[in-house]
């Protein structure tokens, strides 16, 4: 296998899709620190409000070398920031800095990255996808202004897929249907393990909206919260033409959650961010504006009703990881 | 991510699983060469009778150093140990070599690495799992004795499972079963990509014994060969109590090929390496005696028949890779 500055941003890339979705209305961004040929930090952006992947790596890559440093107590964006520019000492003078997104060159909610960056003088900053919030724009001339010298698009595409979902839900709606299933494709029965229903809720703390089918409140009666994380429970829209219920099902006894009825799926272009539930029902309604499968795979084979029979979609694979024992496959629907 | 031992480890067990399967009747084994934190290789052993990985580790690493050296025109492992001994001149002294199986120490169809890298005095060398072969054992002690400081069982569980086709096939039978299918569970019509079937094909040259039903012989009329990459093609056992073909069929005709017809699955124990082609009815017969399902995945939803409906079997998702845009996922058989 070849050492190269792709090796090095498939590290960056693969750390961040650890994050992907969790890290709504902020991009998944993953950041590695090399000094002198040596790996010190692979890092990634974990939440909206935490500190941007650079900042997360330039942190560990100081402390890996200086363990015991007061930088350590830090933790908020802010005091790493002023930490690092008053104590660097150099450091990362012979760093090269792989990031899978443009350094940010605002001032938002933390200190711009770009500008930390040219304090702290790395010999080189490695971008995979420039920056497409035209606020945040602007860090790679930052970088220049400074001497520091920066490479685009290495892993282009690769960091592309990374981002899709931020910049589908920064133009738009992001909108991704999430099912769990067998080897082959069985739905029936309890299927996933607790870990993975634990990042579905997850997934359920952070969206906008929830989309489910009539069909399945009706027969199934869930509850559709959070409470695996003690998470946020999400706004639901139920798809149905038949506006009757029994509202006395836990699903409408949530606090604090709206449950709208409706069978106009124009509605959900108000929201930005929105995953679906349900059966193949739905999805063959929604088959051209889904955005991404998100398909947990349990390993073994079981007898049972298999969902997606009737349907004929084609999908790129974007990326996978575990969830515990089981597969969680992220699929971009092509076309 | 936590940058230790077991990531680099982790390092060369992915890239030795790129060649599970093709290395038979050797196990697949890989390497990673650090010279003060900085990663210089990262490879594999490819094929029996091609260098062992960290042959091939050590070559890349001193390359990577010295580019037009005269190494680079050494490619049997042979002229690479005898060049790397009379020419290292200490430059693996400040190196730490991860190999993901105790390096071997018997004199076989190559010099031993056990040797070569007791002549290179590596500062350390980290070893996820100990060799279960008996003529090969004892590269730890010929390192100690060399005074090396040596690790083991760095990430042994996962070694383990990258060793364990080779455990098998060495202490009697490894038995895998190929399927391809989509992501709803669909095997009808053609599935897999041409380079998914040359991978199928290079399965088949490696292979002691093919494995298929009777049914599949008769309608489908397959020949079983590996053309796609010009290899070898398997010698064939026909599952069928009914011993009447036509045996006018392309299978019947290949060249230097044995096919046998029986209902006798013992007949199995005689082979080492077994390849399953076929439906569910020689999943049902087999499920007990199967060691791995190597699972192609076609990212698309297809209406039609699900293989495996009829079955009760859990897995565990050992490894997966990519094959162009299609996934491969290797499953053990639990139980
Ligand atoms: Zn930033
Ligand atoms: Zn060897």
């Amino acid at each position: 296998m070849k050492i190269d500055d792709n090796f090095y941003m498939k590290l960056a890339i693969d750390e961040a899709w650890k994050y992907q979705l969790l890290t709504y209305p902020n991009p998944a961004v993953g950041c590695v620190v090399v000094k002198n040929g040596e790996i010190l930090a692979i890092e990634a952006h974990k939440e909206a409000g935490k500190p941007h992947a650079e900042v997360n790596a330039l942190k560990t890559a100081y402390l890996s070398k200086y363990p015991n440093d007061v930088l350590k107590t830090k933790s908020s964006s802010h005091d790493i920031h002023d930490y690092l520019i008053r104590n660097h000492n150099n450091f990362f003078e012979d760093c090269t800095i792989y990031v899978t997104l443009e350094p940010c060159n605002h001032i938002g909610r933390t200190p711009a990255c770009a500008n930390l960056l040219k304090e702290l003088k790395p010999k080189r900053v490695v971008i995979a996808h420039e920056d497409i919030n035209k606020e945040a724009r602007g860090g790679c001339e930052t970088l220049k202004s400074a001497n520091i010298e920066v490479s685009i698009d290495c892993m282009k595409k690769e960091a592309y897929e990374l981002l899709y979902p931020f910049i589908k839900w920064t133009q738009g709606t992001f909108i991704f249907y999430k099912m769990a299933q067998t080897l082959n494709g069985s739905i029936d029965g309890a299927i996933s393990s607790h870990i993975a229903k634990a990042y579905v809720h997850t997934l359920r703390d952070k969206i906008d909206l929830m989309l489910i089918g009539g069909n399945t409140v009706r027969s199934d009666k869930p509850t559709l919260d959070a409470r695996y994380i003690a998470g946020r429970a999400p706004n639901i829209m139920i798809y149905s033409k038949n506006k009757v219920f029994d509202t006395n099902i836990p699903l409408f006894k949530v606090p604090n959650r709206e449950v709208i009825i409706s069978d106009d799926l124009f509605k959900l272009l108000d929201y930005k961010f929105i995953m679906v539930e349900g059966t193949y029902n739905l999805m063959d309604k929604l088959k051209e504006k889904i955005d991404y499968l998100v398909l947990l795979v349990s390993p073994k084979i079981r007898k049972g009703v298999n969902a997606l029979n009737d349907l004929d979609i084609d999908f790129k694979i974007v990326h996978e990881n575990y969830i515990g024992e089981e597969k969680i496959i992220y699929l971009k629907r092509k076309g």
